[in-house]
């Protein structure tokens, strides 16, 4: 009576390793500022709770496998402000974007087949290729070209006849990294010279500084045959316990398949459906509100670390994170030094190694992610600590 | 770009297969009774939206990836009610009873390895082992005996090296048979003869009548560690569309590994959860008046079935399903008939037909499921035409 072996290797999500760290100091009474998980601070809109309870229908019965129809045309209605023109049939509501990410590789990918990937890259992507018996294979980004996509030479050395698609996000989860258009444009003729499958997690999508843009790859019409673009609501509108994304293709049968997993799993919760409803009521001025607030906590974050001598990272322009190469030798190490040796007044600020966030070995052992989910004044006294961390730390090791 | 062989060889939900026939007859202005699908038409109590709009946290974040701890402790208390001895720590919160099936048989097998299922069985196994590359391997059960789960020899007929598990659910859906405590000690015994894990399917718990019993297969002690319960309050509280299930089991390498799945997954609807705790609140007064109903519409359809000459069935005890042979050559052109061509005032019957909860070749041909899912007149009448159909369907033929 053994377990699987997919149960046995499934990689642990690397964020939650060192919450024990995390439990005991504060059990100890040590403050922490917790930069490591991409929780957002800000409140869930109003709107949310007023359509969940207006709509209560008599049964809380299974919706349309898809979503509701009311959903998917708000959803409709809301990619076509991004010059993205999808219909209600080309939407699949799923139980968060991690559902969409299972649907799509699920639909190109079948057990022994490899699906390359950015990396570092949004470490549940390799639980869920993991279950499926899939096979992630790595093409690095750098911290000092700001995590950006390499030549296409670079994918052509790791692509395979059981490639199968690529896989990143844009902007990208954990790097902050937005992708211009030429950046886009080598994924593009990558996936069309070696005839792969393209899957876009966009659920960053409106997070994005400077006036940089984040790009839907359904907006190239080369390639619509063969993209699928991953969306959720959770951090769009602070709202990651509803768990409402959606899978997005223009493919007919890429759809259908994909529906044929949806039906099996009959549908998203009804009550998160109705709530979401109410969430795509709202126009520019909440998001650029939000915007606003995440592009001012980059801006501190980027101005204090930039104090901290030897971190190698480019300002980022996206997302709610930031990551950078440290003066140090092991992230995980000094991570569990500042939960357990280390304060300032009391308090103490938690990263995120990035290591978890490859799978290329030994990658990303002296390089962290921060999430910007904290107000402006805790953010810099946190990357002030950060900061002092490192100092004690580098002092301790020497 | 080709779609991969699990997308395409998926097979369809079966019940969904004759909708567009469905659509067409209501286009025509015929009305249909739905005795196809297993949406109860019972009101969800109020006190389900009652706590999903008590509880309005400012920020609708990711709960614990195993589910709230207070949903969790309730589950725990619902269980104790059935004699059945867990901790919060045992159990999963999931979306729906379906991802629940889907973790249990994750961490009990690698793609190519088998599971065994007694047939007719809820045809969503097959799709959920065919996304994570898990063959299915039948064991018949029949009509004539009420579905009961067949003798040991049969199962030891199809166990190989390579079958990790059995699943079944208990009451039956299709076929609505509780399994007795013999019934059940074949399955433990072949388990342990076989060194298998049990993945027991209790959805429908509550649903028995006559005073049988649906004994949870957490209740014997000599195979609680390898036992999975999968649940669901769906049907229980009539609340399908909040997708909350659970996954039990006291094996703490199968909960560890099960976590893992779930910790990338995230976590299950915030709202559906809280709604779900308020649901938890409701005693045996509220569970004991819808078995009554149910119970009341069970032998309504028993009593118009057995008017039925030629159809073959026991008189089943629980769930809200009858499953029967019927004096026909077809199920599937039987009901595109009642659809298409047949009416009695205006009405018509839809039934599910049983052969797709069969994967054995040309299995359950001439058989098909009832829910019973309208009330006693509804019922009454639609089990009427039903046999009026067949009449008409045989007359037909000949």
């Amino acid at each position: 009576m053994q377990l699987s072996k997919r149960a046995v290797e499934v990689p642990a999500s690397p964020i939650r390793r060192l919450i024990p760290y995390a439990e005991e100091a504060v059990r100890r009474g040590k403050k922490i500022y917790y930069l490591n998980i991409g929780q957002p601070d800000i409140p869930t809109p109003a709107v949310y709770f007023e359509y969940a309870e207006k709509y209560k229908p008599s049964v809380v019965a299974y919706t349309h496998s898809a979503g509701l129809m009311e959903l998917r045309e708000a959803f409709a209605r809301y990619y076509a402000k991004f010059g993205v023109s999808v219909s209600p049939s080309q939407i699949i509501v799923t139980n968060g974007g991690s559902e969409a990410v299972i649907f799509a590789m699920s639909v190109v990918a079948d057990p022994g087949d490899e699906i390359v990937v950015l990396e570092p890259f949004y470490a549940n992507y390799a639980g869920f290729a993991h279950q499926l018996g899939i096979k992630l294979v790595p093409v690095r980004t750098y911290p000092e070209d700001g995590y950006a996509v390499p030549k296409k030479e670079k994918f052509f050395e790791v692509i395979g006849y059981r490639t199968k698609a690529i896989i990143f996000s844009n902007p990208c989860n954990p790097t902050g990294a937005v992708y211009d258009e030429a950046q886009l444009k080598t994924i593009i003729e990558v996936a069309i010279e070696k005839d792969l499958f393209i899957i876009s997690d966009e659920v960053y999508r409106e997070f994005v500084f400077d006036n940089y843009r984040a790009v839907s790859m359904l907006t190239f019409e080369e390639i619509s045959n063969r993209t699928i673009v991953v969306d959720s609501i959770s951090k769009r509108y602070s709202a990651c316990g509803a768990r409402i994304g959606t899978f997005v293709t223009k493919n007919k049968d890429l759809y259908a398949a994909a529906m044929k997993f949806a039906q099996a799993r009959l549908c998203p919760s009804m009550t998160s459906q109705y709530g979401t409803i109410g969430l795509l009521t709202l126009d520019e001025t909440y998001t650029e509100q939000v915007r606003l607030e995440y592009q001012a906590r980059r801006d501190v974050v980027y101005e204090e670390l930039s104090k901290i001598e030897g971190a190698v990272f480019r300002k980022p322009h996206g997302a709610f994170y930031i990551a950078a190469k440290l003066p140090i030798d092991n992230t995980e190490n000094f991570v569990k030094f500042m939960l357990s040796e280390f304060e300032v007044d009391g308090k103490t600020t938690m990263v995120a190694p990035l290591d978890g966030f490859y799978i290329s070995p030994n990658a990303g052992i002296n390089e962290m992610r921060i999430a910007y989910v904290l107000n402006c004044d805790k953010l810099r006294e946190a990357v002030k600590i950060l900061g002092l961390g490192i100092e004690a730390y580098t002092r301790r090791m020497a």
